[in-house]
């Protein structure tokens, strides 16, 4: 019996036949992606229940010297949650048994949940007591609290609210060796020593598997006024965002860009989904603001800006949404472009984020770059702009895709031009996404020898064994 | 000569002889505290006013083998930035000379200041143009923005913007041996790998000198409305700020609560203050809500809340601030607490934190426990309420504190007490003012194993000599 089957037979006895999955039948949704870009195969996949059961689990890996990768929902967009083609094959430690909803408490803006709770659930869960939990995605239907926390995941609301990480009061984690930290707190202040929180979350597991959080919740606005308008140019969206943000101050909650081509890819590829503004615009703007007074007063105040953004001719077309029907649809359109450009061809995701001041030139730069190597390609562009983050992406028919010589290569080329603009404007590769497999040869590429250095001494101190989640996250 | 003047005549050569002092009438500012609690020897104080030169500095002692202890403005309320008494003298490093507005980009949001800027200068030049930089505290006219970083300085906003962690974009900081991390960016996303940033807030100084900062910049709010109100009890003002959070949401950026005697001892030691009420209340809470729309609307907001509240019997009285003189008054006497209490007596300030909806179960736990040991004592309860953090202050007056037989034991004793209060109700003995001295039996007390272990493991990977701060933050 080799070291795998011994450990598979140990997980067994102690977990049960049923949450420990062997069969190709069985772990082919846990070792392929949703868009069927990355596939490897895994030792088993492991399915605790319970935060005991994952340290039994991790516990067991170390002293088999086998690695560990956990998996959330399966959602990444750079493979991160799959392993590698190279290297031992991990047990898959999913954590999707492990989903309830341990403890609300409304009065004090928090509440204790496992790692396997869906965002929808928690988010769900938040809104029953009046409270909200920001954190809101494309994927929240699917995705897991636990693969949220672990890649600091962003989404439509950071304007507003912050990142995963600003939206955390306490974690519970099964470190490297098996044993439990518990640093479940529900406390808006502690500075008692190193944040240690801090490190699991966007650690994409390699420092120990997340197994309940503590989330920060906040009041759950009453009313929300949605419009979506069509700016001239990214330049103007840039300071009409600047005109909502001197009025609105922080009542204003989502300030999302599209183009053209990304609008037309989800009408053409998504059921149901209409172009909200009559006529055609290179530019549109999905525009939120949300509190807890009248909806009347907000809406005024939506208009009146979008008023003074036309007289100053920054707009071309604009509609504010009249109903939660129409408010639905619009917010509809852009929570359906990652399913739409899925079915549209190969688009290379790029998530890049900039200094918000830099992002027209960010769009125009990157745009040349892309150009200079394939002159007549397709350029996606869809971002978060009041944070800074565009993912900016040439897209490519399937056909296309197939018939290039070198697909593989030309997509790492045009990524990395897209990445070298915005490093050059002072920004990231990773605004949201994380590393996974994608990001890895960007990391070596852009980050410092220091900040390197700094990153594996913390690795080496927290994981010694280098066996949660090797050869991720620090290349 | 040995090694201490052989270290002192280096940091001459290279910073001049002004820039590092030794003689006892110049070194005095910075080896004793302002309340005079804390004093000890420091080898000399450097005053570098570059960050090469502060790397030089630390590269310098490295070499020698000598302590590196950075200092601020001074107002630790813990002895964070005072040497201990025991081990080897350390080369204070004082960051004042550091103190230029690198940069401010209003469109993104932020700004880069060197570490010695102090807290004031950065609101003010913030709002020059039209931005607000929110962390705001008694000591801003004297605390400097590396002091806030190393020790995540909360204050009176906390509750809206959060604590000065989730106020940093990035951060420059000289490491153990003298080389120099550049995170210096202004991105509101950046998910490339383990956030050094988050080490290095909090860290008192422990794993490496900070010397400059991007700050987040939010709108400039321009319009606050105050009021002060009598709550029946703790309970009510309990019960009212949960009324304020679904009525006001994200506008109610202030939430402060004191205790009849806190108000007694302000008015009666700190010049033009006076009781915001008519008559005698025993307990006190200071409301704001701020935005950038109309001052009657939200004043209207204000009375409205308030008078639910006094119908439903929770307030026995209330005032609206109707100028702005009116609302720095009432600001001025929130802010003047600490300076009455250091004229008031010997107060064995604590700082704990525990769940929002524990704070009246705190109160009066801790109030019987205390008063278990000192029957009749002077108790001053100031405090975050929004966020949970209650300043519980035992205070003796000067010729108690002398007559005591073992005052300081009695004080460990006290402190101990409330601190175990907090613990039980799943709260913290530091929500704000950090470790510092105060501080460091507490840690050894209260805190996992697992997690000092992890600290500790932290401590070894970026200061394997153990020269900077040592001693401090983890016991």
């Amino acid at each position: 019996m080799n070291t795998g089957t011994a450990l598979i037979r140990r997980l067994i006895a102690e977990l049960g036949e049923d949450a420990v999955l062997t069969a190709a039948s069985d772990v082919g949704g846990f070792t392929e992606d949703f868009r069927g870009r990355y596939k490897a195969d895994a030792l088993c996949v492991a399915q605790p229940a319970t935060t005991e059961q994952v340290s039994f689990v991790v516990r067991a890996c170390a002293e088999s010297g086998t690695p560990v990768l956990p998996q959330g929902g399966n959602t990444s967009l750079c493979g991160g949650s799959i392993p590698s083609t190279e290297g031992a094959r991990p047990v898959i430690v999913s954590l999707a048994r492990m989903r309830r909803v341990r403890h609300i408490d409304a009065a004090n803006g928090s509440m204790e949940v496992e790692a396997g709770c869906v965002l929808k659930a928690v988010q769900d869960a938040a809104a029953e007591v009046g409270r909200l939990y920001p954190v809101s995605l494309g994927a929240e239907g699917s995705c897991q609290i636990g693969g949220t926390l672990s890649t600091n995941a962003g989404g439509t609301s950071v304007l507003r609210y912050g990142n995963t990480r600003e939206n955390v009061l306490g974690l519970e984690v099964v470190l490297a060796d098996g044993s439990v930290w518990n640093g479940l707190r529900g406390l808006r202040k502690d500075n008692t020593g190193i944040d240690l929180k801090q490190l699991f979350i966007g650690a994409e597991g390699t420092l120990g598997i997340i197994t309940a959080a503590t989330l920060k919740l906040h009041p759950l606005p009453t009313h929300q006024s949605l419009a979506w308008f069509a700016p001239v140019d990214p330049e103007a969206a840039l300071r009409i965002l600047g005109m909502f943000q001197e009025r609105c101050g922080s009542s204003l909650s989502a300030y999302e860009l599209m183009n053209a081509r990304q609008l037309e890819l989800v009408i053409g590829h998504v059921q149901n989904r209409r172009n909200p503004l009559d006529g055609k615009h290179a530019w549109h703007v999905l525009v939120e603001l949300s509190n807890s007074r009248g909806a009347d007063a907000m809406d005024e105040l939506l208009v009146q800006t979008l008023e003074l953004a036309a007289e100053a001719g920054l707009i071309e077309d604009a509609i504010v949404a009249s109903s939660d029907t129409q408010r639905a649809s619009l917010w509809e359109i852009r929570h359906s472009v990652t399913e739409a450009n899925k079915k549209a061809g190969v688009g290379l995701t790029t998530d890049c984020a900039v200094p918000v001041s830099a992002v027209p030139r960010f769009i125009a730069s990157a745009s040349e770059a892309v150009r200079d190597i394939v002159p007549n390609i397709d350029l996606v562009i869809v971002g978060h702009m009041g944070d800074g983050n565009v993912h900016f992406i040439p897209m490519f028919s399937f056909d296309e895709w197939r018939a290039m010589p070198d697909a593989a290569a030309t997509g790492a080329t045009l990524r990395r031009r897209v990445n070298d603009v915005a490093h050059q404007l002072g920004g990231t590769f990773s605004a949201e996404h994380g590393v996974g497999q994608t990001g890895l040869q960007e990391m070596a590429h852009y980050k410092s020898d220091i900040e390197l250095t700094l990153m594996r001494a913390v690795k080496q101190a927290l994981d010694p064994k280098n066996l949660m989640n090797p050869g991720r996250l620090v290349p």
